[in-house]
């Protein structure tokens, strides 16, 4: 077992690491920025150490700094948590080059799967389902028209130059194709000077469900059931749980199968996600994998009553997975709470929170890196705080959600807190009827301020 | 279902009920004395009405102001927390009479329980082990010599008016015995002006194990397994944690089976405790039944996922039980935190918390009824928070306490707090060897104040 393990984040995430490897006793080595001096992971760490100022490219994606800092404090392996340097290849090299362990993929992982096209290349020789389509550009309108049937409408035409939603058509019905195909490619001509396309199959009312898996040395790998993400407001997940409402016992045993597959294939080493897009026939489509510990960890934690950080650092070490998979009993709810006022299109709301009462009690957890005092700073993603219930059924789960959202106070800055409340309540969230669109048409009530 | 509750208690456990209570979709009524005006417990319900000042009696205790605070918001059901009026059969028959659901055991049940001559008594009836001794005042030398054997030597020698130790011998073989009883009724005369003696088998190392059970309507009872609470000072419990240490297999069916055979015997409704002293040879003996809930029942909520007030309410509602028993899968420790001082005699510290800071994360519970800027009254028990933990081992769980307990600040009073990080970290404590006596010897180690 490891000895010393540097946190190279900030935030929750390097205060959870922090608190399994105290109950691992393993020794801890925060870094921070001097925006982050007062941050609680500085506060825990048995070490800490500055590398650098804000912006991040200063200091927490400096891997020069960081690679340092492991050196003088004689730290043997780097937890690097989520984002910054968690799925970069070169950073995992460099740890590797320098002695450090890297909790998280091989630099050959990281390659495999950041790259989309090469992840989705990588994965339909595994036998796991991708979004139908053509392999790179159409060349020309009978192939696009034979294309379409192959994949079967709906489908996507989309410019390869493409981004914003320009040069991009939903076709329906092969009647609307080319007239689509013509009009994208003049968008896309007068938009980005090329009319290169490719097609995709459009996935219907689509849902975002991963699923959790864990994989070892031995080239095993087992799945924690999933996580269902599909409330997401441009790009950026809100809240999450587990199971998903959509979710049925073949669908889950399918999917789980392919999440396992596609982890053996790859001979994936810890905890990862593998991330599919679900349409309304409940077809899943591989989308992306995520080698490293996700945001929404905690919910599947809850359900399955195993610690995930300790698991990746136990397979980090080299310690076998037990290799079950997992089938939910309870239900279990994530909200982030977002330093950022929803009532005004969730802007930031950086600034000193002068007042926190965390919610307590049973089946409420809180995962945070603030306190009364603290400053925010302006620098850094705006979640200040994970808020996870966890119930005997999905039902008990929203309204102990509700109860603890009622109880969670913080003064001084504006937060999610009521778009959650507010979420919680939606008759459409509360029959589970959502897709990833749900965000599209939401709107805030105004509510008397007191 | 009910569609408003009355909490008729204070503190941490009358948050706990409100809490369930919303989560149920159940309104609420506080009752506060007016040294609680600003407690959470007061906040947080949707009425609250002043029952009078301290002490206890003009409030807590005044079973007219209770009933008529009832009255005047509507409320249908009684909530009685621990200790006040929870025990209480006058109380729990006036409600009755008032038509307001006493969520807790009927006046008879109360009445045959309170009573330990009668408790015991019907324990034997039911078949369940109490510890063998004398039925009532031992006549005479030749009948007391003839009863130690048959109860087994070692034997307690007891006054039948005895307190504090004055006329109690514990007597380990038949030669000692003469001069025991001898010394013993003078000691009692000499005392008490009275020497009638009583004889019960000494309990070599004991424990102090109990069993969770719930019963319904129905008359069926089923167990959640035991909790520890060996760990007392002057008959407070410390700390408590399930499973036992001690126990095996065998000897948790077996108490499993006699909690349920005594809880079916009576026909007891809701949740309920059967206390057991079991001694260095496993075998137990009935102590008493507690017709409540017990402080220490979140242990027992996080290993087996239910929640127990919700159990508590739904059985009053006549709702029946699943009737399942359950084995423990997971480990967890409670640690009460109170506002006492372990370095000078555990004194009492009331007063205003300036500083509090919340440990939280993976597996850790926090039940309180206080917050930074709350004054902690001189009028009442001085327990303020419970901090629990929950891990897949006794090892890890223990490691998880010394985290929390690390991370839990409060300022402006003396807490437990350093007491339990100690006792985290004590050998025989560690080993799970421990019995009711542990609290002897304890002696807090000093440390350098920063």
């Amino acid at each position: 077992m490891f000895n010393k393990i540097l946190i190279a984040n900030r935030g929750e995430i390097a205060l959870r690491v922090i608190r399994t490897c105290k109950e691992m006793g393993i020794k801890t080595v925060a870094v921070y920025s001097t925006a982050d001096a007062e941050s609680l992971h500085v506060r825990f760490a048995d070490e800490a150490v500055c590398i650098g100022p804000p912006p991040s490219t200063e200091s927490y994606l400096k891997m020069a700094n960081i690679i340092a800092a492991a050196e003088i404090t004689n730290a043997d392996a780097i937890h690097p948590g989520y984002g910054f340097l968690s799925e970069n290849a070169r950073f995992s090299r460099i740890c590797a080059d320098n002695g450090l362990k890297f909790i998280g993929a091989s630099p050959e992982m990281i390659e495999k799967m950041g790259d989309k096209a090469t992840a989705k290349a990588t994965m339909k020789e595994a036998g796991v389902p991708c979004v139908p389509g053509s392999e790179g550009v159409i060349p020309d309108f009978p192939t696009c028209k034979k294309l379409a049937v192959e994949v079967g409408y709906p489908v996507m035409l989309k410019a390869s130059a493409g981004g914003g939603g320009k040069g991009m058509r939903a076709v329906w019905t092969e009647d609307e194709l080319e007239d689509a195909w013509n009009s994208a490619r003049q968008e896309s001509k007068a938009a980005f000077g090329n009319d290169d396309m490719y097609m995709e199959k459009l996935i219907e009312e689509p849902r975002h469900i991963e699923i959790q898996i864990v994989g070892d040395s031995t080239g095993r790998a087992c799945h924690l059931s999933e996580r269902d993400c599909s409330i997401q407001r441009r790009h950026q997940k809100l809240t999450e749980e587990t199971p998903s409402p959509f979710m049925t016992d073949k669908l889950r045993e399918d999917m789980g199968k392919a999440a396992v597959k596609a982890a053996e294939y790859i001979k994936y080493e810890g905890a990862g996600t593998v991330e599919f897009l679900v349409d309304k026939n409940r077809n899943f489509y591989f989308m992306e994998m995520n080698t490293r510990i996700q945001v929404e960890h905690p919910i599947t934690e809850e359900v399955v009553d195993h610690d995930l950080i300790r698991e990746q650092i136990k397979v980090a070490a080299g310690i076998p997975i037990s290799g079950k998979n997992y089938t939910p009993q309870l239900h279990s709810i994530e909200c982030r709470i977002n330093a950022e006022d929803p009532f005004h299109d969730f802007r930031p709301s950086p600034g000193r929170i002068t007042t926190l009462h965390a919610p307590g009690g049973h089946g409420v957890r809180l995962d945070t890196h603030v306190y009364a005092g603290y400053v925010i700073p302006p620098n850094y993603d705006s979640m200040i705080a994970k808020l996870i219930v966890t119930a005997q059924t999905r039902e008990e789960a929203i309204s102990k959600m509700r109860r603890a959202l009622d109880e969670f106070v913080i003064e001084g800055i504006q937060t999610t807190i009521p778009f959650h409340r507010q979420l919680m309540d939606d008759p459409a969230y509360i029959e589970g009827n959502y897709t990833t669109a749900f965000m599209n048409d939401w709107e805030m009530e105004e509510f008397d301020e007191e």
